[in-house]
């Protein structure tokens, strides 16, 4: 049994501790899990590690023994105190086991150069809503998600929990400024066509052609996209509302205009 | 100005602590609502209130004015103190009022005998799925929800914030037990197609006729529909999965099969 690190002054500790924060986090390149579902998640997405926390407890069981053979011999393992680990987690039962992750760094130019299908995020503010249009995304093909300055971390651990492990099987650019998001819609404005979803729309989400490669943007959750977006577009799209509400949500809506993109295309399912 | 209310042992106090037990407030008839926005459309609505509790600072604002002007005669006004209401609330900011509502109680038979769309929702466990659920079933239509007992109840407070004021304009019935569920579908089997939504169906959503009376079954978060339900149905529809990912959302999949199903009535949009 290794030894059981009980001060919250160990380096080790402290280094957990500041990746809560979530500027610390995005200038690390890392992230943050908490419980056995998510990590084990990781692990068979192949996901990058820095280290494992471990309660002795967790440490002792079959679940810490399964993370413990699968990991690479190269992540650094501590074992700390329930009392300590409880403590720095977000989770109330963080189960024992908390991971810090490295992020992964897709290359945007290639990353641009091949995909077909690319969700943009204009300031999505809800990490539930923000974890599942990642979950969906995943679940409808979608080749890589680009989120706007603005929106809600991607490690948000709402964000990651809400995500069902998705966001380890999709590109995401996050953090991206709208300078650099004008750029790239210049440089591949004729690769890509740029849709935005907005209750103004010209025409019906079923009426649009989505057989080209496309970049869909859907915006915020009270506010929707950014008018300069808007004005930018190929197309401006909208899903039809009958009962008495004014909007969709934002995970909803994606996932009606994924589908029907995907359908549209008609993937072989 | 009225006399305002600084004792937690007011019986009009008593009483408003004590609805916030879903039990005693499922026996009342009764429902919780904070905040200016939801009580706002819940009035525009025409929601019957029991009794409504304000700070003194929300009772004399433009806001607290607006709200006294348009409510009835009949429900009962408290100025409370701030420190008593905050303390009572379950929002971290209840924006100074507090409503009493009278639940609305729906004719099942006759909206049976009516209806051609009904979403019936079997153990959906998280406050946020079943609000949007709500939400997206308003937006595209749908006549009504059954709500199965084992589900979230539609009152709690969480529910209610993510049904963005749609449950004031959609019939809800909830904790409907399983025996009377059986009974509705065996009287009604021949207005009613039961259709459940599950990864193991027979087809995929796109390839259903739902022209004809529907009854549309969404399940549990985790464990989908009970398997009595989903032997009963006349067709299980699924709903295809591209990427690396289990399943979709019990919201999201509710909106992409209920859009669909309307666009697939032909409805007037």
């Amino acid at each position: 049994m290794r030894e059981i690190i009980t001060s919250g002054f160990n380096p080790s500790i402290k280094y957990l501790r500041s990746l809560y924060n979530t500027k610390k986090r995005r200038n690390e390149g890392k992230y943050i899990l908490e419980g056995y579902r998510i990590i084990n998640e990781a692990i068979e997405s192949q996901v990058d590690f820095d280290s494992i926390y471990f309660t002795p407890g967790f440490y002792k069981s079959d679940k810490g023994n399964h993370i413990i053979n699968k990991i690479d011999d190269t992540v650094y393992i501590n074992v700390i105190d329930k009392r300590v680990l409880e403590e720095i987690a977000d989770t109330v039962n963080p189960q024992g086991i908390i991971a810090i992750a490295n992020e992964i760094k897709y290359d945007m130019v290639s990353f641009l150069e091949n995909a077909s299908t690319i969700l943009v995020l204009d300031r999505i503010q809800d990490p539930g809503n923000m974890g599942t249009i990642i979950r969906t995304s995943v679940a409808a093909g979608v080749d890589g998600i680009i989120s706007l300055k603005g929106s809600v971390d991607i490690y948000n651990l709402k964000v990651l929990r809400a995500s069902m492990g998705a966001i380890f099987n999709i590109a995401v650019f996050s953090g991206i400024d709208f300078d650099s998001f004008w750029n790239i819609i210049e440089k591949y404005r004729n690769k890509y066509r740029l849709i935005s979803t907005d209750p103004g729309g010209d025409k019906f989400y079923f009426e649009e052609d989505f057989t080209k490669d496309i970049m869909l943007v859907i915006g915020n959750e009270a506010n929707g996209i950014r008018k300069e977006i808007i004005a930018r577009s190929d197309e401006i799209i909208k899903i039809p509302i009958i009962g008495k509400i004014d909007s969709l949500n934002a995970a909803v809506a994606s996932g009606i205009i994924l589908y029907e993109l995907m359908r549209n295309r008609s993937y072989k399912y």
